[in-house]
């Protein structure tokens, strides 16, 4: 299991008049902590779409338990728990200041090649840092 | 079941570098699903609000099939299968010009009296106009 | 001089805390409006951009003179006063349901061929239908 | 003169299907910018608006010179010139990660009374704080 750790601060743009976080951006908040998790492996999302692999969202869900507020500074853990093939399960759980789990998501993407437009496997060189981690953590 | 329709052009703000629009974008776009089916039934979640109840996201699911395009012109059909207790269920399915089914997706939401920040019932007046609707069709 | 007019309703994920429309998502609306503008002349933008013409912006600015609430329908008014060469100024004015002018703003453009990334003239067909507009208004 | 600076890396979400940075969504990082000038200070916007002053935008104008991308880790310069009285301006600049200025912009905000509604005088506690940076840099 890979796990890491990423914060963001939330901005005032992304509280709705309820006063919290709008449910709808913590879909922005789960793709920086994947694309941290990637950078913290030594990975930059970037570069894999800039060598002709992108990775397109196939599901998404979660759960909110407590609303985030303007100007908290939350944590997003993301876990990958499997080697990926073509597919990819990224875990997310957001913690506000206090440690309170706020809300818990799943995306499940997919390596497409760019070209062909073809599901891919996921790349040997993230596939072989993800197993280093796996097997130091 | 009470089944409603609303159209959305993607904005080209809602699209990203992959050419698609957004994964995060599309609660949004079930949001406006529906505020759009309660106003169909002759409710104002404006006015729900206004007389103090609000209605938080407690969960939501999304299952990506194909990506919607800027410019393109969606459906959004919003259904409730169920009368509502304190909690509320809407099925969402978006489909692009063609009729081709792109995403659907699922959200539960809570009945939150704003006083006491506690789960009350459906409003009466909500529950009758959807029964009358359901039994309708 | 060209004008022209589109509804757009607002959203809750574009109102912030303060319970008004965040002030960044006018520029949102503001390139609705002037994509719907260019629609109602019988141009697409989405089919220049696939002709190999993109329309990025050079300036932006916007005074705000009375808030926008959740779920209001407001109209935009879109105004070309003069022929474009290489640049193009769109003008804005958002009013609300009792007519009451909210905000104004101004977005300078340029025509850039996607090839050379290099400034071009406005394209003919578009220079002509806007010429026929403004000399029939 | 009062300078802070923070940076911002840039989101997917944040891009468009040009690849640049949605010209709309420098607005936020403005927003980020000056709320961090605040806190730099020794200020908290939330506190702010929670002791009752809240700070609408009563104008904005922004020139973009060069596109941002995905993934850039922008500086956000914010600059305040003058002690604020009802009003205060913010200057911005953004800038990419070779040093290069991509936009830079201007707000002026306006001091609020939450309870009637009206303008009021910049917190004196921070315009103190305000007068010893721009003294002591």
């Amino acid at each position: 299991m890979y796990r890491s750790e990423t914060k963001i601060r939330v901005r005032y743009a992304e509280t709705d008049q309820m006063g919290y976080v709008y449910y709808g951006n913590y879909a922005q908040y789960y793709e920086v902590g994947r694309v941290e998790a990637l950078r913290q492996l030594g990975m930059s999302y970037r570069d894999m779409e800039l060598n002709g692999i992108m990775l397109p969202v196939l599901s998404y869900s979660i759960k909110y338990f407590k609303p985030a507020f303007y100007d908290e500074e939350l944590t997003i853990k993301t876990i990958i728990k499997d080697i990926p093939g073509a597919r990819i399960v990224f875990e997310y759980e957001c913690f506000n200041e206090k440690g309170i789990l706020l809300n818990k998501g799943e995306t499940t993407l997919v390596f497409i090649n760019k070209e062909t437009n073809k599901p891919v496997s996921a790349p040997a060189d993230f596939v072989k840092l993800l197993e280093a981690k796996i097997n130091e953590q």
